[in-house]
């Protein structure tokens, strides 16, 4: 992998993938830097000396080179990259959960990494099939915020509930039986907020699962937004 | 503009923009049908009958025209389209209003106008510039709810307060003064929510403009998603 030949575009079955552009290349290096195999550079980005004495200080090499950088991230105008070798989280059996009953678009799934991290749940369960979490577009999505939370892929929503039975499940549902209100906000210990697919929700066996949330809303629109109501979700229960 | 002759891709400064997809076009003629001129459905649509009756109900002329449809969308997937002359409204002067500031991206655009209709804030004032809200991919993004609300655009936002002095102006930023709690929610009675740019928030002169507002978060993001924190911030005052 050091060989930047044998460096290709991202592809879903790889053991690798990249981080694209300079932030989440920085977020990479500070909070995972033992997963890191290289860092790749344009000859004209402007800031190479800080992002190479990071490197050096964490063992990670550099390479300057342009044609790889369009190569692997199919655009002009990226000026740093990381590839980092794909790995396996625990999740923390004490903490909240958000489980995703699978999500299907990347920048979702991205932009509800970096809402979990900053409502401080760090541990994020995604039923499959879902969007791939490595693929770059889903880790810029998420700038960088994946490195900094804890996910675990299940084959099952079944599978998940057995290992982590001393949660209470709140799924969020169009047909769910209470209503989230402010005024009334549930208070449990150790949770998950359990969410459907942006397309088709939770079908109607979740009803059963836990205690079923309704997000108040208008009859006039057809529903919220998937990140909307993952980040009204996290916001409330972490806001106590 | 009846004459398929003239329709032309999008252009921000045209008097007409279109509805891409059946959904928003529904929407559409739904809520306002007085300003639609036309609208052009594929061959290959499948639900002709029913789109053509609310049509003819509504004094709407129709047309089958997949080269023309493959024009504006700029996509062979996109089977409905209604073209509807651009307008402007007027913000209702007793009721909640979101502003946003600069808001930059079409996507987030729509997907604003929609969260605030889901919410039942039916006002929108948008400081310029910003995003074109009119074009299609807003109209899009924001899944026809664009048409149940108000917009009106603005060239600063000191003309915007000069027009609605009696709301009570709350400014969402990162060094904001009062957190967003829901123990401790403000419970104005006529109020306008007011959000910045996607990359650069609101400036420190927006701190003095009412009363500023942060929705509390880790040091471990950035900063929250702009279509998230609207959502939050919609949530939190229209939910009490």
């Amino acid at each position: 992998m050091a060989d930047s030949q044998l460096i290709k575009p991202y592809k879903k079955d790889a053991t690798y993938s990249y981080t694209l552009g300079a932030f989440p290349t920085y977020e990479l290096i500070k909070t995972r830097p033992h997963i890191v195999n290289k860092v790749i550079m344009s000859k004209t980005y402007t800031d190479q000396d800080n992002l190479v004495k990071l490197c050096r200080a964490n063992g990670i090499p550099t390479e300057i080179n342009d044609k790889l950088l369009n190569r692997i991230s199919n655009k002009d105008n990226c000026y740093v990259a990381g590839v980092f070798e794909k790995y396996i989280d625990i999740l923390d059996k004490d903490k909240a959960h958000i489980v995703l009953v699978n999500p299907s678009n990347m920048g979702n799934l991205g932009t509800i990494l970096r809402t979990a991290a900053g409502f401080g749940i760090y541990n994020i369960a995604i039923i499959l099939p879902g969007a791939d979490i490595f693929n770059p577009k889903t880790v810029r999505a998420s700038m960088g915020a994946i490195f900094r939370v804890n996910h675990h892929l299940y084959s099952s929503f079944e599978e998940y509930a057995k290992e982590y039975d001393n949660h209470e499940f709140f799924t969020f549902m169009l047909n769910g039986e209470k209503p989230l209100t402010i005024k009334d906000v549930p208070k449990p210990k150790l949770y998950s907020l359990i969410f459907g697919n942006e397309a088709t929700g939770l079908d109607d066996s979740y009803l059963h699962v836990g205690t079923s949330i309704i997000i108040p809303q208008t009859p006039e629109v057809d529903s919220l937004n998937l990140t909307i109501a993952v980040g009204i979700g996290a916001y409330v229960f972490t806001n106590q």
